[in-house]
Formats: C-alpha cells, sequence, structure tokens
C-alpha cells in the first residue's frame, strides 16, 4: 500500500455513469467520502494515497469550479494534477480526441478526468486508455460525481434516502445532472420527482423512472428535498422560458413555496446559481433549509475518494508498486 | 508547529491593508522575509510550513507577475496552490463574488490571494470567509504586498527608513500601489514626497501624509530613493498626458535627474516598466543606483512570510492539527 | 546528492541546440531517459532529484502538449513547476522579453523552459539569467528535445542510428524539428534525406548534411525510418501546397507506398498529426511500424533526463545545498 489505510475493493476501473454502480459502490464511495470529509475539516489534510500517480484534468468545456474541485481533491491526495485546457490545445490544431487521449496516456497518466460537449465522450475516452477515466460532465447526459455528491450531502442530512421523496426542478431537458441524480436517487431508493416548464420537459422523461410535473405547488407536495437546476440564459434566447422573471415566479423557490413540502425539507442547488431566478437569496442562504455549501464541501470529498479508489486500481492495473 | 519553526505571534487573519499593521507587524514581515530570503538563495528551498493547507490565487484581473510571485510562495511553502482564473469562470456565468469566495471556501480553501478591480473587494472577501485573505491588488485602493515588499527592499538597502526621504513618482491618480506605500513609509518613519502631472494627482493628496510637487527636480531634492510608477497607456487615449516622449522629459528618472537628490540615492519600480517612459534603461540596469530586481526578489520572500504567517493562523483557527 | 542518483558530469548548463552537444551528450541523456522510462512504467514514479528547485515553463507561443510533456517531467522529479503564459503576461503591457526573464531569475527560478517564435530567443534568454534555460522551440530554428527523443525512440527500436537511413519529409521550410533532427541524426552517425515539395525545401538544405528529394519513392529508398512533419493548415492559404488531398497523394505516407523502404521501416511524427494528410490513420496506429505514441512516452523521460540533468548543475552553480 502506498498511502492509503483501506482495503475495500472498488470493481470499476472508470466512473463514467451511474448505471455502472450497484448500491454497494455508492456505499463505500460514502464512506470513504465521510473519511476524507473528517480529514479536511482539520487544516493538515495532505495524504499521499495516489503519490507517484499522474491526474490531467481534460477540461474541452470550461468549467473553472469543478476543475478546481478535482484539482484541489487530486492534490490533497498527492498526485501530480495537470489541466490540460482544451482551449488553447491541439484539438484547435484539428487533431482528434482519440489522438489527444493517446498521447495523454502514453505520456502515463493514471487517472484522467474529463468534461466534454458530446454526450459519450467520456465512454469513448475510457476505451482508447488504460488510465482511469472520471466523467465530469458529457454533454447532456451525466455527471455521476454530481449526483454522488448530491446524494451524500442528502444522505448525511436525512439518514438515508430509502422512501424519501426528492424532486428536481427545472431546465430538465439540457441537464445532465438530472440525468445522472434521478438513477443515483432510484438506485438509492428515493421517490424522483421531476419538475419543469412543457418546453424544457424532455420527451420521453415519463420513462426516466420519476414522476412528471409541470406545477411546481402539486410537484413539491410532501418532498423532502428539491434540487433546482441552474437555468441557462441562452435557452432564453431560444424561446424555451419567457422571462427570468416569470420563471421564478412558477418555477422558482422561496421559503413560502417550501411550505407546500414536507416539514424542514431541503434545498440544493449545483451551482452556481442565478439568485432571483431559480431560488430566492433568502432561501439559499438559509443554512437551516439549505445544503447548497454542503454539496460543495462534501464534494471536494466525495471526489477524493473517487480518485483515490479508482487511482489505487490504475496503480495495480498499470504499474508495479514502489 | 507542523514545519514552520518560529514563535511569533502574528495578530492578523487577513492583510487587506496597510492601515491594519503597526511597525511591530512590518518588523515580524521583514523579520521571517530575511528568514526565507536566504533560504531561496540556496537552491534547496523546499519546506513544509503550508504542508497541508489549500492556497487559491483568485484573480479577476490578470496579472501574471504577481500571481506567479504567489504561487511561487506558496509552493516553496508546501502548500497546494489552485490559480482560480475569474476569466473563465462561474463569474462569467453570472456568479456573484459573494458566492464564488463561498463556495472556494467551501473547499476548505485557507488562504485566498485576491486581485480584484472593485476597491475593497478584499475586504469584502475577507467578511464572508474563514480563510486567511490577501489583498494582492483591489482597484485604485491598495496593494498592500507591494508596499512591504518595498519597504523591505528599501529597508536593507538604507538600514531603515527612519528619517529618510522617499519620492514617488509618476501616475498617483490611478495607484494603489502609490496609496499602500505613502501610508507604510509614513508607518516606519520616513517623509514621503509624492510628484505628478498635474493630470494624475488625486484631489485629496495632500492629505495623504506626503509633501505633494508637480516639478520633478524640486521634489527630488535630498531624497534617498525614488519610486517610479507604471504609465499605463491607455491613461493616454484620456488625453491625460500629452505623450510618452513629453511624459519622460518631464517626469522621467534618468542618471542626470538623479544628481538633484542625496548622494546614492536608489530607484525603483513595482514593474512591469517602460523603458525611455519613466525610467531610462541605463538607469534601471544600474546594479549601483536601481533596486528594481531587488525589489522582485525580496518580493517572492516577502510573500513567503505573509503566506506563513497568516497559514499558522489559518491551520490554527480552521481546523486541528496533525 | 539530494535525491539523484547518479553520478555523470552533464557539462551543460543550458539545452539550447543540438549544435552544443556531442555523441557523449546524448548517449548520457538517453541512458538516463532509458533510467526514466523504467520508473514512469510503474505507477510508483514520484521522485526528489529535483526538490526545492523551481521550474518555470515560459510559453510566448500556445503549444499545450509540448508544455504538458515538460510539467509532468517537472512535477514527476518533485520540482515545484509554474506555468508563466506570455498571452495575459507583462509581455502585453509592454515589456521586453529580457525584463520578463530578469523577473523570472529574480524570483529564483532554476530552470525556464522557453518557447518563443523567434529564433534565438532562448540563446537570448539563457545570456540573461544563471537559470538553467531548455529550449522547446525557438521560430523556425531549434526544437532539441524533440530531436532527443526521437533519436531516442529511434535508437531503442533499431539499436543504434549508425549507418542507418532516415528520411524527414514534409514541411521542410517551416520546421524547427527538421533542423534539429538533422544535426542529431547526423551527429550519431545515420545517414539523412529530406523530402518535400519544393515550395517546403528551403533554399539552402542541400548544405545541411543532407540528400534532398522531391519525389517521395525515390526518397524512401532503402530507408529505415522516416518521420514525417506536421502540416500547417495555413500554408495552404499561402499557396504553398495544391489541397490536402493533393498534399496526400505525392507525400503522405502509407503501408503502400512505404514498400519502397527497407522492410521493417518505421514511421514517426511529432504529433499533432492530421491524419490523411501527411500518414494515412492505418498505418500511423500500426503498432508493428509506427513509432509515434512511443515518441510521445519517451519523450517524456527524456525531459525528465534532461531537467534532472540541467537542474543538477543549476543546483550546484546557483546555491547550496541541504
Amino acid at each position: 500500500m502506498s498511502g492509503s489505510d483501506f482495503a475495500y475493493d472498488f470493481p470499476h476501473r472508470n466512473l463514467l455513469s451511474i448505471a455502472d454502480l450497484n448500491p454497494l459502490d455508492a456505499e463505500i464511495l460514502f464512506s470513504r467520502a465521510s473519511h476524507w470529509l473528517e480529514a479536511i475539516r482539520t487544516a493538515n489534510r495532505k495524504k499521499d494515497a495516489l503519490k507517484g500517480l499522474t491526474q490531467i484534468n481534460l477540461f474541452f468545456e470550461p468549467s473553472t469550479r469543478t476543475q478546481a474541485s478535482f484539482e484541489i481533491a487530486g492534490k490533497r491526495l498527492g498526485a501530480d494534477v495537470v489541466n490540460f485546457s482544451a482551449a488553447s490545445s491541439s484539438a484547435k490544431k484539428g487533431e482528434s480526441l482519440a489522438d489527444t487521449v493517446r498521447n495523454l496516456a502514453a505520456m502515463q497518466a493514471d487517472i484522467l478526468v474529463v468534461r466534454h460537449p458530446a454526450a459519450g465522450a467520456a465512454a469513448h475516452v475510457a476505451a482508447l486508455t488504460n488510465a482511469a477515466v472520471v466523467n465530469a460532465g458529457d454533454g447532456m447526459h451525466e455527471h455521476p460525481t454530481q449526483a454522488l455528491l448530491d446524494a451524500f450531502a442528502l444522505t448525511r442530512r436525512l439518514g438515508g434516502l430509502g422512501g424519501r421523496r426528492v424532486l428536481i426542478v427545472g431546465d430538465i431537458l439540457h441537464s445532465r445532472v438530472a440525468r445522472s441524480n434521478v438513477q443515483l436517487l432510484n438506485l438509492l431508493g428515493a421517490e424522483v420527482r421531476l419538475c419543469a416548464p412543457p418546453t424544457l420537459t424532455p420527451v420521453g422523461a415519463a420513462g426516466w423512472g420519476a414522476q412528471v410535473f409541470t406545477r411546481l405547488d402539486e410537484a413539491l407536495e410532501g418532498c423532502d428535498a428539491v434540487m433546482a437546476l441552474r437555468l441557462q440564459r441562452e435557452r432564453m434566447a431560444g424561446g424555451l422560458i419567457p422571462s427570468e422573471r416569470e420563471y421564478f415566479r412558477f418555477w422558482g423557490l422561496t421559503h413560502k413555496r417550501l411550505d407546500a413540502a414536507a416539514p424542514d425539507a431541503v434545498v440544493m442547488h449545483p451551482g452556481p446559481m442565478n439568485r432571483g431566478v431559480e431560488i430566492d437569496g433568502a432561501l439559499a442562504d438559509d443554512e437551516a433549509r439549505s445544503l447548497i455549501l454542503d454539496q460543495v464541501e462534501v464534494g471536494a470529498a466525495l471526489r477524493m475518494a473517487v480518485l483515490e479508489l479508482l487511482g489505487e486500481n490504475a496503480r495495480k492495473h498499470n504499474g508495479g508498486r514502489a
């Protein structure tokens, strides 16, 4: 063992989709995330679980916050972390994704954290390399670490997800977060509801394993948690929503609105949030009801757990041991 | 103690403004900076005073050089350093400064080094987080580490600042460096003079605790040191100065001009400098008279001292100890 | 010794040009690169040969891939690595290259890895600083680590370069890779050939120590290795080549074309490659014939060797020892 101090066998080389996980995998991840959460709450948190490993953050879409979370997580575990921004990269010189990945793999990258605008990109990358691949968002497809950190934050607050009712409200149509969350919440035994303007409800949503609503008050009934999704302003240009003010009036979360939910229901948001659009600022800042900053904090710990478990496997598969 | 080998108590959580410091604080900072200066002059300078701590450089204005200085300083002290560039960040997605900062703090950042175009931004950030905040320039307000490194370089050369006469010449109006420097030089007992074209002299400059001049030769009389400020070329477009050549003729520093100052008077510049505008190249390169590269070198050491002292306090306040 | 475990004396402070090297230097570099290649093939590769040293990647031209290779190499050796991108740097504020370099040197940089669009820039930088300077590409002049990694990959495959025939095909006119490769291959005893469209053949090519061809089939005769150069698409706008399809038909590498070469002849490409322009995709991916990914992998090891040898010398010259 080169630094890590546990002995679970995590049976995955990559984290591409929630569909690949079973409830025990989630439990292992949450257990390690709890460990790291305690560790990062003290200021002496440098570990060497990933010492000697190279983690490359390969971002074809900018996302400073998600990238920073993975960068911090990897560095705290002792990895050499390199940010490879596609904006100024060889992709611009006409190189294919496959060739870029083969090149980074040839530099003996152990972990590739990949964000890409195309659905399926992370799986495509994983097929090309022995490095462990973490999907950090592929088009409108999946964003599994976001779903895991959401479920982890919720589990910590509610004590468990079995039988809990969780509502996801907002731009379901364009949201990879929604897709990953519905799967994971179902897997962990929650009852999932979706609520969106008709123009932002995917055609097949009824088949996702969630009840679909258009009116927020109905959807909120008896919910233990509500996740608001980010509204991308460019959707308005496309005519999908009338105006931010209208949107907030019908689908924005407020303390008053939350009266329709279960007592003590909590609110969540994957960030960055538009205050006064998806959620009222006062509610977002209400520590008794809002898990929004919890999500960020436990997110760093959850990503440490993912990098640790996949990194250990990469070390076993790809190389020797000192 | 987790790496650092000294026992001063530095009574500040943040470094926001020179106004917060007393002469003893400056002495402590200079003493630690002297220690680190010796250390970095040998090539084996990796220390672990900040091991386990996370430093985020949060730059809303580009400043590669200042950022590199803080990055190098933090890495040499063993911190995990992450550059968070606002150019491609969630700020662009409409997130407020406050939300960005709350998010980074939630990732358990211990030190935030902040540069922002708005005066007061660093203090605003400090009010939102338990992390130690270093003001790396906020609008036209302050740039305290620049003032500290200038005074440190000058103290090393002159033996002390008490009773010394120091002139700051150039674009006082737009300069946060000037504001911070006047305060610190006064605090350390120097007599401060300002000299600028009338269009670049702030209205209230007479109340800063410095004598204000328009003509350089008068201002230089008896000065032990002259700090030239960078002239931003966009000022010319605004009609504030006639042309670079004119500016150099009236307010540019040369060997000849320096004859009006005290014998052995030294020149300084915060960089990047426009040779032939604020200062003659031959004078800038004259090691007997120019402290310009000294400023950069001692600056890296001074920033190590700031990060070390604030980092130790952050470790005490925010977390446990290994 | 502070981490490295060998005792060669590498008699160079910088790596600026292949012209500065003799065959023994190359042998030393290849020997250390072999050592590091074994090390990075295991997943526990963190070393501290460069611990306490600061490496700055100073890139005035974007090259994500080369920069990543140097960054990974430096981090694996324990250096503090800082990327200094000129795009957002003080160069934009009118600072000269010389002043930028003097500033970074004053921050006690030990190794500067420099890429710049002007021929001779790296040598100019080296004259200004005590830091070890690695030329990572200067205009159309040289790219010595690319030549070294090419020769290293080839030596590993062929067992040695003495008496081997190597062809470089493509845009010789604009290629620093070609210039560096011709020199090094000659130094190591290979017979070098060049082949390019007449518009992309430099006027003085006949004097480079290589036989110059225009027709690929003639050039290929008896060659043990063929290096294809990247075709920059902007050359087409300039009318230097008719079209990508035409180029591929006359100078593109294919399995069929390779029949004219020696049996088992191998193909190489410095990347990023345009499949179907300089080389057929099927040939590029044929592990029996293509060294393209080998080049990338051994490149990381070769750059570790360069950084280690120069870093050790910088440590001796510029500072003490712990």
